[in-house]
């Protein structure tokens, strides 16, 4: 067996980095999990949680995140407080050089690095993040039944999303900078025929407005720059997500615009390789399947090193 | 669009059927849950978990199927106490047929029917499950530092199963009704290397001996009719799973031995038919990614719903 520091290297505390080393310490790897931040991820700055499976009345994102760390830190994993520059995965044994000019080693890798999504970037967004401007429809439409809000963007997850919560609200406004959608014909259609959903066309979004919680939007047209307001409880902002990997090798890895591609089992196309979490390619992104997948790709990272000679 | 009873039924009522249930409840579909026992699953009666991510001191089974169940509950899923005696998903309109004679239909079903272990049979089994007797070494391995334990089986998961268990226990005794292991090669290699890893060949376990807790193990020799007593402190019964299968109509389903045949989204070969939990053919049954696999078909269910015309 090739000399390495450690068997398993896991890069990213997040639920799927921290179920990964749950898994891994309670097998007794010789294991490290390298998280730049604190652990817990995106959920970390999550308000409130109602749909991860096991909280009957939900429970807030940091709790939740302090709860797996806890339970990880239980069976002994090591954590490290670093940050990853740079990674060679290619051979047998895998490099994670650091900042700072330390090299790490590892037998097997599990990647876990998530993925966050695109911001606005405008006055009011960071601020009131929680408090009526959400990432995620999935998560949070049902705090919003009976009320008016927005969504802006246009593609798949956009206009989906805005047929989703229809279910919620009573009405939602898609704003959208182009004066054509994106997303599939046949979503397309489904947000055309809903009679909850209205368009403004050819508008980007200035501001977000509201003291504690949001109140209304300031909007921009593109064609005749001519500035509006208006009036929504909350608004989805679905414009993309991008994928952390600025640290990972893609020469190295099959990705999918960024997102590591792997196969049930959680292989990527590295021998030795696994990715869970936001940061693989997928449909949906949940805490229900990062700590799946985190799982999945422990046990077969032990399977693997277990077979090594 | 065909008309039916429900947008979606869901079969099974364990970690993957109560989850499915929690994302389409919260979607606000026309959903109902089909469950025959108690909701929860194995997990009802499995002891003690620790690996589920999000409770740092684990969890009693019973607690987290309540608790899972209560979550769904909370959110208006509509469970039924039915038994399935049989179905027709080949249509548009899949048909659900009871016992007593009523049938259900739906647009969409998700299978998460579950798996049980094979047991030995053998008198001290049921009562000392959970005491000593276990069927996950997974989940209950780190119970036995140091403690003297048997693996009754030899097939790939009994003798990779044995080698995780040296990592905890002080010396592991394989108990096997023949005299070879069917164990892929590589894994029995890591288990004779193993100086922690006993062999008692040509034996079956004709008991379990103990009060409130496992003390050792009734042996008798097959070819010899010689019987013998073998002090342990745990059992791992590792003797194969059997698919919960007997209502599922395996001529119109891909599956892998009963097992459901699933891609990466829970598909299975059928349209608007997912499986998720262990009734999938697949490496790890485990409540972590029982539930991220709820999760994906729960929302695939519901793209599919809104799609359709």
């Amino acid at each position: 067996m090739p000399a390495a520091d450690f068997q398993l290297l896991i890069v990213g505390g997040g639920p799927a980095g921290l179920t990964a080393g749950l898994y891994a310490a309670r097998a007794r790897l010789n294991v490290v999990l390298l998280e730049k931040g604190v652990p817990g991820g995106q959920v970390m700055n999550t308000d409130w949680v109602d749909n991860y499976p096991g909280f009957p009345e939900g429970i807030s994102g940091f709790d939740l995140a302090e709860k797996m760390a806890a339970q990880a830190q239980r069976f002994d994993l090591t954590t490290r407080h670093c940050e990853v520059k740079s990674m060679d995965l290619s051979g047998p044994v895998k490099k994670i050089f650091l900042e700072g000019g330390e090299t790490l080693t590892g037998l097997a890798v599990i990647l876990a690095t998530g993925a966050r999504p695109n911001q606005l970037g405008v006055p009011g967004e960071k601020e009131l993040t929680g408090k009526g401007v959400s990432y995620c429809a999935t998560c949070d439409g049902p705090f919003y039944r009976g009320l008016e809000i927005a969504v802006v963007g246009g593609g798949d997850t956009a206009i989906q999303e805005a047929v989703h919560l229809t279910k919620f609200a009573s009405k939602v406004t898609v704003i959208h900078r182009r004066d054509e959608l994106r997303a599939a014909k046949i979503i397309q259609e489904q947000a055309f025929a809903s009679e909850k959903i209205e368009f403004i066309w050819n508008s980007t979004v200035t501001e977000i407005t509201g003291n504690n919680e949001v109140e209304g939007l300031g909007l921009r047209n593109t064609l005749t720059g001519e500035r509006t307001a208006l009036a929504v409880k909350g608004v989805f902002v679905l414009i993309g997500i991008r994928p952390n990997n600025e640290m990972l090798p893609l020469d190295q890895l099959d990705n999918d615009g960024g997102f590591i591609r792997t196969d049930k089992e959680m292989r990527t196309s590295l021998p030795g390789v696994w990715a869970a979490g936001d940061i693989c390619s997928k449909n949906l992104r949940q805490i229900a399947n990062a700590v799946g997948e985190g799982a999945v790709a422990s046990i077969a990272a032990e399977n693997y090193l277990g077979a090594l000679k």
